[in-house]
């Protein structure tokens, strides 16, 4: 349904048509903003089956919570749980509307929104479209006022509630009960929200009680585990301390690793490929440090190891393409902490010379500051290890975390 | 072997060492700048097996053939192949040595270099680090010239000559056999080199026959199918042409066709991002669209698909992006030519009345230069083709050549 950038959202018109096509008088409609699994696919057709209904799935892909799921990939989901129905129970709508996370208030208007497309039963949860706690901590609404309102409401609204059940899965008979029909005593089992990211994370099972290999899948294609997922080191320092020989190592340690594009990005190669034109004050430095940040963080958000080498003096600076980063991937900030001394010693070019004598002005660590950052994930000093022990510091880091390793 | 930069790279000293340790007396070099497969495993136990000697597997890790595999991927893929050599019959050694693909003369230094080694023989093939022809398309040298030459001076060098004897398949009886050993009229079967490179490229299957499945994972990790490739789609045009509409709506059905991230670089975001201090000469103009270039071929090398919407009025800084970016994947060049009637009519914010006014100076299409696109592969023009239309287009181009599709 999907395949055309509008596929899959139906005018209410078309619905109730479709409905009357197809003989549907009883049709219990679902809303959600999540991806559905197992126990939804029963709930569902629970309501259907004691209401004598059909199913209309009915997902919102407008904006919608942060931290929610991408509607592309819910909407994938949803194609492949629809077979999952018997046939000619349920149809899948997608409504073209944004959250607003407004209550009870939006639960009534959902309501009506179901009733136009035809809908005669609406399934409403628990804090249906709830805002969460208020800064002093406290729900704004009570769990099923959502419910009560638009109870209240129900003979204008013509539509009927549905409270929605909250499914239980009982290993021991292989089924879904709703919680107050659970056997007192009897095995049950269940994965959060919060567990079921860390597994997508982490890429641990997901058991096929609690969701269809084809949805998993999809999922997990939209929640690559950690090896498959891009991210960026950061190395931080003066000129000279050593950040492009290791940046040059790490490549190499990470091209012999394989599984991902390795993209370099030395101080030379930004001021010549995105910043020919920028020079050296603090605005400057900060804006090349931030193009760093937005080539970064696309690139890894795409699946790339980034490895940035810039001088990047200012911590405010660091502290945004950090941000920016993390919103895609990994991020690690490494300080080449190589003392002044060493780094003049190690600079062939003799640029320093020329800073100290003065015939270069603003130059990071003579005369213009490097702000030490505070909370580096690694500080290295090559005057104190090798190249290749600090390349095999960054590895080890990567690997705790789970980015490179066992395959 | 590989898990330090320059992990497998062993010392003549401590290679000779480990044969007197294993006792090694007759050892067989093999040296190649390419993957192994089950043939390469095949003639190198036959020459072993003749000459009652064991098994030095040398390829070189440095500079090598354009076009040839990266060294990276070739070492996992020796790692994968040893195992497949009886046990204690084989050893591997990285030789950090460039081609120079000089002919029967670097053929004579390469079996000094294996003899300093401790090798006792060195396999030679056909026109062994041969240049391949000469301007004239004549061969710099004969098939056999290098063998001849390392034969002449055997004695002098030292270590014997095991000429290289390609082995051909036979399915009947699923062995290998020399050409010359191949019974009249029994089947066989070949892939060669480009037959290789195509079903890699394609996702085509492998036989076992032909490799080892780890050998076959290991390449196609490295040479990923069309559908696991990345791809620019360019959209170049005058301003207000609908150049950023249809990125929008090509960045959402990419979104929802899902298993790759999607940047989109529109104009303004280049601008803003990576350009802010650029003015709309032509020379900044060539910068900006060069920016573009390198964004989009890190993008694109890194498995993304990347969607650029600049103005980029100038052909042959259009065909540098094209050309950096075609090392790493697809490349489209849309040309949004949609009329300049239609763009002023289109231009809400009244840009072009401005420039008509002489406000603003050097205005693309108006007191600058557009030169139109001679080979794009797509012409889109929003009065004639509806925005989804066009899109249409350009996912039919996409799916014509295998970066979507079936999955």
């Amino acid at each position: 349904m999907a395949n055309t950038p509008h596929g899959g959202i139906l005018k209410d018109l078309y619905v109730r048509a479709l409905f009357k096509k197809l003989n549907w008088t009883r049709v219990v409609a679902f809303q959600t903003r999540n991806p559905m699994h197992r126990a939804h696919r029963e709930l569902t057709v629970r309501a259907a089956r004691l209401r004598h209904a059909n199913v209309l799935i009915q997902p919102v892909v407008g904006l919608t919570k942060p931290g929610d799921i991408d509607h592309f990939t819910r909407v994938r989901v949803y194609q492949a749980i629809m077979p999952k129905y018997p046939n000619g129970m349920a149809q899948l709508s997608l409504l073209p509307l944004a959250m607003r996370m407004g209550g009870p208030r939006e639960a009534v208007w959902h309501a009506i929104i179901r009733k136009n497309f035809g809908a005669t039963h609406f399934i409403i949860g628990r804090d249906h479209a709830g805002p969460g706690p208020n800064s002093q901590g406290q729900d704004f609404y009570g769990p099923y006022d959502a419910q009560d309102l638009v109870l209240t409401y129900k003979s204008e609204l013509d539509i009927d509630v549905v409270p929605f059940q909250m499914l239980t899965y009982l290993p021991d008979t292989d089924e879904y009960l709703p919680a107050n029909e659970v056997p007192q005593g009897a095995n049950t089992l269940n994965i959060s929200g919060t567990e079921l990211r860390r597994r997508l994370k982490t890429g641990a099972p997901i058991p096929a009680w609690f969701s269809y290999p084809e949805v998993v899948r999809i999922l997990r294609e939209a929640n690559p585990p950690r090896d498959k997922q891009g991210f960026t080191v950061f190395l931080t320092g003066l000129h000279a301390s050593g950040k492009e020989p290791i940046a040059r190592a790490l490549q190499v340690a990470l091209n012999q690793e394989g599984g991902r594009s390795v993209s370099l990005l030395l101080g030379e190669t930004i001021r010549h490929e995105l910043s020919s034109e920028l020079g050296y004050t603090k605005r400057e430095r900060d804006i090349n440090v931030a193009r760093i940040g937005f080539v970064a963080s696309e690139l890894t958000r795409s699946g790339a190891a980034c490895i940035a080498a810039p001088i990047a003096p200012y911590s405010a600076a660091r502290q945004l393409v950090k941000q920016q980063v993390s919103k895609s991937g990994g991020f690690y900030l490494v300080h080449v902490a190589t003392p002044l001394d060493a780094c003049i010693k190690n600079d062939r070019a003799g640029v320093y010379s020329r800073a100290i004598a003065g015939e270069i002005k603003g130059f990071t660590g003579i005369d213009d500051v490097y702000e030490a950052p505070e909370n580096p994930d690694l500080v290295a000093d090559i005057t104190k290890s090798s190249i290749s022990q600090i390349v095999h510091e960054i590895i080890l880091l990567l690997e705790r975390d789970g980015y490179i390793g066992d395959r």
